[in-house]
């Protein structure tokens, strides 16, 4: 064992010096955030390091050291054998020489993820209880460097979430659901075989931010996943995983035991079927001993689930989870559920899993949405998120773009991550925000947990637009720590990917931040949500109807424009969402004067005049919204522009010309949606805002061609 | 007597046809509101119309509709001797004919004020339980005429407060305190022997719009009005204003009893000060026996009032009340008090009069102003709104516009008005705004009354801007009915006041509706305030500091501008202003989140890189607001240019030489503010944003000259 240990530790330094040889000669955004190679001049570097013993984890670290530190100072860095004045000390309390360096206690509030910076005894100190908080404090010391910042006296870090998760929504054909940078990085034909170096740079990015699991495959699962002939791939996969901290979780079927096991049933309380999950579950965990769980979506948009068999959610959860429970397995069961009921889709998550609360395993959590719909540009929070008091919630967020132009437009997702993680539910009272609700602060949960749907394929930049990439560092930051302001992390992703250049920076910083909120104002301004194109959700389709089709996948189940007005009316006169927020939300969202405008048709249908704060009419300001949408997109191209020459010519080009394609789209949803609209407002655009540039019944041949997109 | 009145019919007969003839050969704004004399196209004409019996009243309401009728449909109409169809029949339960043409009780519900406009019989009625009712049904009659409604099936009106006040902040030196439209209208010189003929066209104006009662004279208030002298003066006044319905009030110093008097004291509960306040009531009285009561400002700024002797506001105040009960006069006492101590300007008139609820007379009403501190751009309502619930309370309004622009800036007000009129208390749960707060619907006051403080001085034009005349006009219709939407009084006004050109009314009316944010936009953004020039209120000094002037006259006071932020905190954090509302404005004013962003820096103090909703920064967006502010006006300008051929040349000229002035101190205002705060921000204003085009230093040599202004 030793020598396999061993063997791969020499294969770990020879990718990470690869990759980095590479992202000097040719910078097409493979390198992600280790793109800069800028040499660091502010601060003082160690005359070397000491880590002390073998293993995987311990040899990703001392590549990553040497060949990052050599590379900032541009002087060779090396590992020590001795400790010394003006070295970098790693250290675990495991260590021979921890007691020499360590106070007793110094790391118990690090737990197992944490890590310590400390400056003593003229040397810098990374402390943790693990290999891992090591390795977590490692990249964080490189970061520090690779942004300019100096070396803290004193600095504890410990993660706000125990699980970070990625949802790769990866089916078996190596196709991916809502995904928009090529095929899946599985390559489940060449497994086990063949494992692509290409698995070690994706756990080495998902580490350096801290992410520490991943559920390799579609929530829409394939039965097929627990077969022996995949769970051997997948065992090949948390190999190479397990040293950069990184759990492997599955998505299964519910009906697996009869697809799969050939059982007559999957009724959860079957007793044949309960021992096939037991049996399951203990053949996986006899491949991969720290596989993390399974994450499931049942009796969702046609899938099966127990009430295919007269029974709750909680009680397929719990067979599930009592399966898992003696290796410490979790369930993640989601709670996205709605049907083509009377009943807004809004309420209908909330309406379903309200009353099973306190039903659920302690190792079953709840994993909801951010929106009550689904991951549109802009949705109030979920009001599961408080409301369900016994039972532990994780977040689910989305960081594919499936409603936000797919990886055609740049919109950095930070701002709608910190925009949901900091409202205020006001479950206990002010300052019970979702973050604190789902992170164990407010309910004490045992096992705290949060989800990002990646955007991660095997294009060669990973996300399809070089600015995608951001989002994903954004979501590992955050789901490490929240409090993290976004345009705190858009800075420091900006230095890493492309340049500390201050005016870049400030610059390109500022685009990121504006981003969502452009395309908000582009697409779904002042509340409306979902005009997008039926099926794709690419481009806007606010008149789309397709006969047969679900009326709740139908734009106008959403927009519900009239002659009268436009929005969905749910106030207590309406469907009554708003009651299941509490108050002082309840009140304020039923008002339409109280009500933030930037959901106020999301809660509200308003007569095409009803008059703003700014004094202009409804109908007047959705059209300067939309117009103010191009603009800003305007906006970001010009100062693109300007930044031709401060990064390099291959991403400039690539990001240029993704940003045409974005203003060309802006304004094709722009003129799409004020041009339907005004078939019922009636009313003219404002003489000085731009003319349409296209003709509504144009727009509406418009096929999209996912072959262009995807 | 009948001789006198019917002489007084035959003057009023003469003037009017005066201004109406005067208002087409030359249009410099004199005739307000009756500006526009374009022919009726779409109503049908009546007859003639019928109206028996004699009075002033009844001839001014022949006199406006002979008038009025014949030049709208270009055809003589007379008032005839018969009742026919197709006749227009004006009728009061105490007419002989009234047994023919109204059912019993039919206009119970109209009260006084009220009236009822059917067609019947093949003729219009309009019936009223008054004369002054017939004459308000008169001019709504006309009203619907010059905007092209047709005349209704039936409809009956009846006003939401029963004393419907314009405040005239005149001296008796006929200066205009925060007056912009030149001396006062009052020639308190000439008057009693010579009453000029425009104080007949000031009753018209004000009776065309509902309008019933005007406070004569400054509420920093001369005790020489108190002198028989002055008295005999008023009379005069009160003798023209009769007939239409509108009755005089007068401020009064609270220590006229000393100063005019002669007395010792001037202390409210002294035997010989009460003595003296009932034989001055008795004889004012005696010359004018429908006087409405008395306005008073006392312990505020300097001015004398009961708690100089010891005495509470409600001894003050009741004092007065049963002096003035006898006659069914009525006391309205200001609850604008304030010290510069440590507590928060805008909590002190809260916490001196809350505890005095249910002390006061039936007579007193406390008269609000809109906002807790001082008829700021925007500013929340003032939170004794709802919370005083055993005191009558009546809004103050400030239709002139001391903080916003004088008489040079286009600003409509409103929208400012509705506002605060439909802003919701949340005194007894949802839906109880302001507005019924006031008008008696929540707490069954057995008087209610609103205010507005009069932009009207003796300018040509009455109000120094021709758009001006529309806040007037707004004031007076709200007061009437506060439901009528801010854009339909907007467009009635244009259409009365220029012309029903479709397309100018559509346009102006949007520039009408946008003027108010947009000036909020280059002078107050996010919640800011009182960053105006120290005393005379006019232009930018945020960095005004007057060495031994109050501190709470200055504007470090309210924007707190420093290195780590801006802002004023009232929240729990801070002087706690958030907790006099109720929640959920309690809670949501609370915290920064939640706080509508228009009231966030009024709320709180934040860092300059606070994240707003939108992903920009708090500078950032400030600098945002600032340019769009004048980006507004420029299209404000532009707009108006697309007028020229549509308005008389004179008023267009006025209008768009007003709109350049505008738009240059638009700019001034938007470098002086943004280059000072960048002072404390240290960051640079956005790139795609307009350049300063002035230098800080030079705009604070800038001397204000009131000349220029006043």
């Amino acid at each position: 064992m030793i020598c396999k240990k061993l063997m791969l530790g020499v294969a770990l330094l020879l990718a990470v010096t690869f990759v980095n040889a590479q992202s000097t000669d040719k910078v097409d955004g493979y390198a992600l955030w280790f793109s800069n190679t800028e040499v660091a001049t502010a601060a003082t570097h160690p005359t070397g390091f000491y880590l002390e013993g073998k293993s995987d984890t311990r040899a990703i670290i001392t590549a990553e050291l040497q060949d990052g530190l050599s590379n900032l100072f541009g002087t060779e860095i090396k590992r020590q054998r001795k400790v010394s004045k003006g070295i970098l000390l790693l250290i675990t309390p495991q260590d021979k020489l921890a007691a020499n360096y360590l106070k007793s206690g110094e790391l118990d509030k690090l737990e197992e993820d944490g890590f310590l910076l400390k400056k003593e005894n003229g040397m810098m100190v990374i402390a943790a209880n693990t290999e891992i908080g090591l390795l977590y404090g490692t990249f964080h010391y490189l970061r520090l460097l690779r942004t300019g910042e100096q070396f803290p006296v004193r600095l504890e870090e410990r993660p706000k979430f125990d699980r970070r998760i990625l949802n790769h929504w990866d089916n078996l054909d190596r196709t991916v659901e809502r995904g928009y940078a090529g095929r899946s990085l599985w390559q489940w034909d060449e497994l086990p075989s063949k494992v692509d170096e290409r698995y070690q740079e994706y756990a080495k990015a998902n580490a350096s931010v801290g992410i520490n699991g991943t559920v390799l495959n579609n929530v829409n699962a394939n039965p097929m996943i627990l077969s022996e002939e995949y769970l051997i791939k997948v065992k090949s996969l948390a190999d190479v995983f397990r040293p950069y901290g990184l759990k492997v979780y599955l998505s299964i079927n519910f009906s697996s035991p009869a697809q799969l096991g050939g059982l007559p049933t999957s009724d959860p309380l079957d007793e044949q079927v309960i021992e096939w999950w037991q049996q399951k579950v203990a053949a996986i965990y006899k491949e991969i001993p720290d596989f993390g769980g399974f994450l499931v979506k049942a009796n969702s948009e046609g899938l099966p689930g127990p009430q295919d068999f007269g029974r709750t959610h909680a009680e397929g959860a719990n067979m599930l989870a009592d399966a898992l429970a003696p290796y410490h397995g979790i369930v993640m069961w989601r709670a996205f559920v709605y049907n083509p009921t009377e009943e807004d889709r809004a309420k209908q998550a909330y309406n379903e899993f309200l009353p099973l609360d306190g039903q659920f395993r302690k190792n079953v959590i709840v994993q909801v949405k951010n929106g009550p719909v689904d991951f549109q540009p802009r949705e109030p929070f979920s009001p599961l998120f408080g409301r369900m008091q016994n039972t532990t919630l994780m977040p689910e967020l989305q960081v594919t773009q499936e409603y936000l132009g797919f990886s055609n437009h740049l919109v950095y997702l930070g701002t709608l991550f910190k925009e949901f993680l900091d409202a205020d539910t006001y479950a206990k009272g002010r300052n019970t925000p979702v973050s604190s609700i789902s992170d164990g602060t407010v309910f004490k949960d045992s096992i705290t947990a949060i989800a990002g749907v990646a955007n991660i394929g095997s294009d060669p930049n990973w996300c399809g637009h070089h600015f995608a990439q951001s989002n994903w560092y954004a979501y590992g930051r955050l789901a490490w720590n929240h409090q993290l302001p976004a345009h705190k992390i858009a800075a420091e992703w900006l230095k890493q990917t492309f340049t500390t250049d201050q005016q870049f920076v400030n610059a390109m910083s500022r685009v990121m931040m504006e981003s969502r909120e452009a395309t908000v104002n582009y697409m779904t301004p002042l509340g409306l949500h979902h005009l997008m194109g039926w099926g794709h959700h690419y481009g806007p389709e606010p008149w789309c109807a397709v006969p047969g089709a679900r009326p709740d996948w139908m734009p106008s189940y959403y927009h519900k424009a009239d002659i009268n007005g436009i929005g969905f009316n749910r106030s207590s006169t309406g469907s009554n969402a708003t009651a299941q927020y509490f108050d002082p939300l309840k009140s304020m969202y039923d008002n339409p004067q109280l009500c933030p405008e930037e959901y106020l048709l999301w809660f509200h249908h308003l007569p095409w005049d009803y008059t703003l704060h700014n004094g202009k009419t409804l109908w007047t300001e959705l059209c300067y919204r939309y117009s103010e949408g191009v603009d800003q997109v305007k906006v970001f191209q010009d100062v693109w522009r300007t930044m031709k020459g401060k990064v390099d010519e291959q991403r400039y080009q690539e990001v240029e010309s993704k940003l045409e394609t974005q203003l060309k789209e802006a304004s094709w949803w722009r003129d799409a949606c004020l041009l339907y609209f005004q078939t019922f407002s009636q009313q003219p655009i404002p003489s000085e805002l731009a003319r349409p540039v296209h003709q509504l019944e144009d727009l509406k041949k418009l096929k999209f061609d996912m072959k262009h997109h995807n």
